[in-house]
């Protein structure tokens, strides 16, 4: 059995780092916050005699010693967050990782395989795109040279922020792992709502982000017709506002969010030139988020035609919908049932490193309530008996894949 | 007859002050490179022998004597500009003026009342709300110290950035005017689609500025269900929609736009917590611009409700339609057709300082075409004639009310 107080105070402690002044933490990927937290993440995995690696985009990963060297069980999530984020999405899971070495060190206990906590770099996408980047290039996804070069939202290079903060590694990570488990909060209200204990992840809905950049003619709000106009911003906002219609018009379980959007010169009295905007469109059934994909393509064409502004598409990320390992789901399973938690099976929201792992080796997810549903907020937050229940679920399939 | 190439090389120079890499020019108002063009002008007017006055809001006044000492003619606009501005808008009527006032030396005329070059603070509005702010405060519209606590959108107060520049003056400008003339480009269509050189301005338009603010809760992109999202951003992105499709719907001159439009936290996967954005609303008829008033309220509170949101209304600007004074704009048609020069009478789409000097003296104003139309655009641009056809209907108008 996990020590939920350790942990729940791990989790506070790497909480204070990037800390909002009204709570919550900003820890953006490759930023000087997220940096500290990386020197606090290795500092504990040094501490618990882990052996430490870090890769060439950034990935941490700490392993305890096997009998065997190889393959390894690796319990990964991340440490960046989003601006305005919570103290649990992604830490749970890497302080739960060592939590449960923590635990296989005072119980005593050797295992078979080494156990390694992976930490990867911009799971968030909030600072670079695509999101779950470093899981991604790990598993050979995407180009590291090509990783390397992505641009920030704020104008930063990938590669150079990963040598200014001093993790720009030059090792490899494990490749060869026999189970990859990720714990992790739900980030959505559905465990909540029906007071279960455990979520046991069946695999991850398809995401689809693009970038749109809108061109339009700057000019002066109050002397130009409205017919000689060429407005960007009216552009941008009557493609949000039909993104949100046509989510709406799909139903089911089609998300779609318009949650960037920045006009130039963005002044009151000048008609925007320039409007740069993302969309975030998410289901778990591949074919009807492509048709959510072609309704937007419509929107933009149209309007991008009414409006006569020129649209620049880019594609910022693109997954299909994930299946997780079925013998390892089942593992998860029955993991809750002999703790005597209850549990159902969902599918994932949001995107997770497990997705990206997935396609090199067998892989899982284990979900705890999260209290209204909320992430991505700084209100975001997950009661201790709940965080302690996924740790201990995540110490069983561990050590059973680890002995096994 | 004024020196056209002389005008032209002015408003060159001062163009070069605050210039744009891709042609066009930045002078915010009380910004670095405004306080360069300020520190130029005064330069001109001290070498042209004037008397400088810098009010305690910034108005800069240059005043050539007259045989009597009041009241003084006033030949004023603004050198302040949008963040992608051009070279002609507000710089004309200071510089003409300055033309005006050297043609007179050159020809050795003496006039009875004294004329004065006035340089109002932060015309545009688009650094510092409301517009016309300078000029307003002058004739007694606006309180000093409400004018000088006044935020910009950069976060800095108007007062303490007139002390760091050193454009806070004690002396009062004068408030005694005979006439006031200001000569200004069209910033619209309609004289160069007439061919037509000089436009006789019956007045301005009414200006409605607002400023909402949207709140709603941040959460997670990919698992927030629909029904449990307050999404501030596709509230912002519907009222803008709304705004653009009411001044379709109402028709005739009245015009809309949303400028600025600024998300928070701004990120591909976070449903926005809050949204920033102005509504320009324009029309010559005070009716019909409350009737759109009222359509954009109607609007907010709907679209508020429905996405569940708050919103907050601030008034940035509100100016009702003006009237210039007859008999002045009698004499500035008069004055193009002893030049033998075509004019038209119009209203004005943009709000102008003569607005505001309207309300304590006889004003008027002379429009030169914009090419194309443009304005709050790099590519404004008027021809040399069309700048020297305008200077010497002001050299006219003005010596008439001077020597009358
Ligand atoms: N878990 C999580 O919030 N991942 C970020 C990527 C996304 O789903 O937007
Ligand atoms: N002339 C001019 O561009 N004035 C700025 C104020 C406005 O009309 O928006």
């Amino acid at each position: 059995r996990i020590d939920t107080a350790r942990l729940v105070a791990r989790i506070e402690a790497l909480g204070r780092i990037g800390a909002l002044p009204g709570g919550g933490v900003c820890r953006l990927a490759l930023g000087d916050d997220e940096k500290r937290g990386r020197d606090f993440l290795v500092a504990a995995m040094r501490d618990a005699g882990l052996e430490v690696v870090v890769d060439a985009i950034g990935n941490i990963f700490g392993t305890r010693v096997g009998r065997r060297t190889a393959p390894v069980v690796m319990l990964g999530s991340h440490i960046d967050t989003v601006a305005t984020g919570g103290l649990y999405d992604g830490a749970l899971g890497v302080l739960a990782g060592l939590e449960v070495l923590a635990t296989l060190d005072d119980a005593g206990i050797e295992t078979e395989y080494p156990i390694t906590v992976a930490a990867f770099t911009n799971e968030e996408g909030a600072r670079f795109a695509p999101d779950m980047l470093g899981s991604l290039v790990h598993v050979g996804g995407l180009d590291l040279d090509e990783a390397l070069a992505t641009r920030a939202i704020d104008g930063a290079i990938l590669g150079q922020e990963l040598q200014r903060i001093g993790y720009a590694g030059g090792d490899a990570g494990p490749r060869d792992i026999r189970a990859y488990f990720e714990l992790h909060i739900e980030q959505g209200p559905i465990l909540e709502d029906e007071a279960i204990d455990i979520g046991v992840v069946e695999g991850v809905q398809g995401i689809s982000w693009t970038e749109l950049t809108i061109e339009g003619r700057s000019a002066h709000a109050g002397t130009t017709p409205l017919r000689l106009r060429r407005d960007a911003g009216l552009a941008a906002a009557r493609i949000a506002t039909e993104v949100g219609a046509m989510v709406r018009a799909i139903g089911g379980d089609q998300v779609g969010t318009v949650g960037a959007l920045t006009l130039s010169p963005n002044l009151v009295n000048v008609v925007a030139q320039k409007a740069v905007m993302t969309v975030d469109l998410r289901n778990p059934d591949e074919a009807i988020l492509q048709q959510s994909e072609a309704a937007l393509a419509e929107s933009v064409a149209r309007i991008g035609a009414e409006e006569q502004v020129t649209v620049e598409r880019r594609a910022l990320a693109r997954f299909e919908p994930v299946a997780f390992d079925p013998i390892l789901v089942d593992q998860v399973e029955d993991a809750a049932a002999a703790l005597g938690l209850s549990s159902r099976r969902l599918y994932s929201g949001a995107g997770h490193d497990a997705q990206m792992i997935a396609r090199i080796a067998p892989a899982a997810m284990i979900f705890v309530p999260s209290v209204g549903g909320i992430s991505h907020n700084i209100q975001e937050f997950t009661r201790p008996d709940d965080l302690g229940n996924g740790a201990n679920v995540l110490l069983r399939v561990a050590l059973a894949s680890a002995d096994a």
